[in-house]
């Protein structure tokens, strides 16, 4: 297992589902858990455990309001821990923003857009890639698709 | 021990004077801990199950930047956990009073205001005065000394 | 009555009716009121008056826009005061929530999220648990069924 | 007595020297009285009632953090209230701003800019000036030396 | 005439509908024109001084986005103005509130909260009423009446 | 006179010498006003048509507050009209900012950053480099030096 | 060709037509591009050049997100850009406002409001007409137009 | 060279003493730069090709403002790019934190907090350790010294 990916809430589910694709259209072993900080935050340090265990190398967490779960995975972990703030308060993921990237200095948290999953994807992948040349091939023919798709949308 | 305050960060000691006084002159017992949710969760949690034993009723916690602390205590008791975003970051406490005060649901923190560490502890008093009929007259008494002063302020 | 809960609209009602059901659920005895601190501010003072000569303990207020009802409340009252901050404005609730959070010292509101009248509710029994030994057992139960609820949804 | 300037608190009274002056220097007989809506709401209101009976025209507030003076003021009365809310919390007067100016449907509160406390007797002059045309004169006259001064400061 | 109410926008007259309602039932005669201050500005200028000619009273001004309409109104009369910021950009009226409730010294506007077409209404009417028994004694019906409204809305 | 530049307030001074002095430097004809939309908003519209009598072709606004200079000249003129916003009041230039750049479709107003003085006189000269090759050639040789300044910084 | 548009996504297609409407309706000749600062960056560089070469006199860019594409065309170009932040992400555009007005010194951004296309045509309009006569009248025109409409809309 | 310190001015330099020091203490082999995006757009994108040739793992970029370094760094490479917002405008970082952590899809740029050198500098180090045990070592180390030193300022 390459990537460990844990979502906050099951409601989280939809803003997981590009993420994964992008992962499995690069071939990277991956496991999709949700675990909440709040509501189970025994489980998460076990499992945090146990995905190092299991030799991750990357951890990714998506959460919304008061977003603590890449922080307090980052509390565990001296691993790159990547977080997804979610727009699912009416706070439009200020406030889930704010409680990602402000960390206290020495506890990192890596983080992307609000609902900016597929983001963190590519930030793994690139993580991934400094000891992956296949993954890093694979990169450079991604960006070099996504620069072919910009060019051809200006064809008739 | 009634009330237990715990400040994340030894550079928060500043903002916990206050607090600390007015439970000492409402004769409240307390314990004062530096704990970090991101640099010393472990013994967070040993702290947490340590104060229970002795019979904590109320947790104060007081954090800045990503403030996780009390959403993480919150996480770990279903005791009353008070928040006090700290404004110790650049970004005014903002960052803190939302990554307190949007918990998800199930699990909530009683937030005061930015910086707010008195009122936190005037709330941690209201509780305790559910329970204590000395509080109360005591707390009765506070607020009739604040009254005064405003209107003593009229004066010449 | 243990829980008094005070909307400051008819038209923030479908905000409290999950709250509601929590109390309901945990057996706790509650009084709700619509009552409006700019409209009605005298029948406020006079409802507070009342609940307190019957015995509440704990406080629930919601309100949208300058949310001034727990203010107001907590001007009358050494109870612990609990606000909602309803995103009813085009602000998000970002008035909401500043207009309740940031009391002046002495005065406290225990704030929770924007529309997080369930959290209210939570935070309200485990005010009253500290007295009730049956609203803690089923508070620790519930948290126990919500961790299980989390991680059920990891299986297929 | 035209005008009844309150102020939230003692610490305050710096931003209303400018605001007294102005007043002073048309003529406008006013009364300034320091009474929280939240230490001292009973006096408010009395006080409120005791300056209807003297015949007083506007009410101007002026308050900071979760600034509810103006708007618990406009619960009181149907005369004009002028808010000014003061950046006296660390958020830079937006706490006081939102609870100021987004009063519910029927009970406004005239707003005025962030610590403008000036602006609030310029605009209960405005007010005055309605019924009595020497004050009129006055704002006239204001606004030509106003200009005046504007241009003279291109005179090298 | 006594209140000339000018929305910046013709696809602002939607707002202004609760609020000439209003103006209609407490039985003040006003005038109601669609100026731009960036459109029309020699025409918004021509339209203040007839109106001030026909002794209008109060201007209330609607605007959205940088809403300068009732800030330009104040730069040509010493007549209290009312400004009502509207949300009518993305920016949830976050723009047309500071555009209008940040006047410069000397040059008030009177802001209401956004959307409060109401309120400016009600404000209107609370300064008309300082000359006018009759609408002083509607606004305190009205108030009676808002009040029964939320004690009505908590019977069965 | 090529550039008009005017400032809403005899305080805004201090943020207009640098963009003076680089109008200087590239050899601009300009002139410099202290005038104000709300102030003096007769003498500003004459002002701008003895500018435009003069052969005027770009105007610079710089306003803090609820910042309408820009818009008022916009709304004065088809030339270009650059706007500044200045931090001069407690709200960090935000109110200045939003005052400027959100003006209605058919009135626009170049906006630069916040304090930004310095850019709107590049961006001026920007404008009139399309009609004069020396203004041309000495913006290709500023940004020449400004990037020769930038790699000698890293020289030890 | 006088203008060239570059919008930074095919998604961003929708906020293009009422902008290059306008520059049709004035008769200019422009050229409309898609092209992305962060996945184009060569291309993006090579069109800026080819586009000079042809003799484009303003560049208008608009972008969501951290939108970076004016900034980056600014550093490539001493020509005039004009910026349009587009609301497409959750946060209503303050990201891509943030991201392009404030533009650090010597590299000015001329940015228009959120969404704020039709502004964009009708700055470069103005900045065209400096050196074009038939321009400027015909944005008289439209001025003369737009006011008759507002004017319009008052009559039943 | 394992890291490439890249600041946009040179007045950033004080912010990225203490990161240097932390790769310097961890013993990683890295380079720091000050290049600009806006100003030196050209030899910014040679010394990038230079640091991949030079084997370079991960970029850190710190800049203020409409801060596009590290999107301008992610758009010419795959490597993990990490950016740095710095409060150097008076909006407090807000700015550069919207305008480097809300990169379009496939772009990602690892943002950490407003004037968070440090923690960009632990991010690289824990990015480095996937392939260097001596770094995770040195990692872990650290963090039970940081907890260490919360722990002891709880001593008297």
């Amino acid at each position: 297992m390459d990537v460990a990916v844990i979502a906050g809430s099951k409601s989280d589910k939809k803003f997981v589902e590009g993420l994964l694709k992008i992962l499995d259209d690069f071939g990277v072993d991956y496991d999709f858990k949700i675990l909440s900080a709040h509501r189970t935050p025994c489980e998460l340090v076990e499992y945090l455990r146990e995905a190092e265990s299991k030799g991750v190398k990357v951890f990714i967490a998506l959460a919304g309001y008061a977003a603590h779960l890449p922080g307090v995975i980052a509390a565990h972990t001296v691993l790159p821990v990547i977080g997804v703030p979610l727009a699912t308060s009416v706070l439009a993921g200020v406030d889930s923003l704010l409680a990602m990237v402000q960390m206290p200095s020495g506890v990192p948290v890596a983080t992307v857009g609000v609902n900016g999953s597929k983001n963190a994807a590519f930030l793994a992948l690139s993580i991934l890639a400094l000891g992956d040349e296949s993954v890093k091939a694979k990169l450079l023919d991604y960006r070099k698709k996504m620069a072919e798709e910009v060019l051809e949308s200006n064809n008739p």
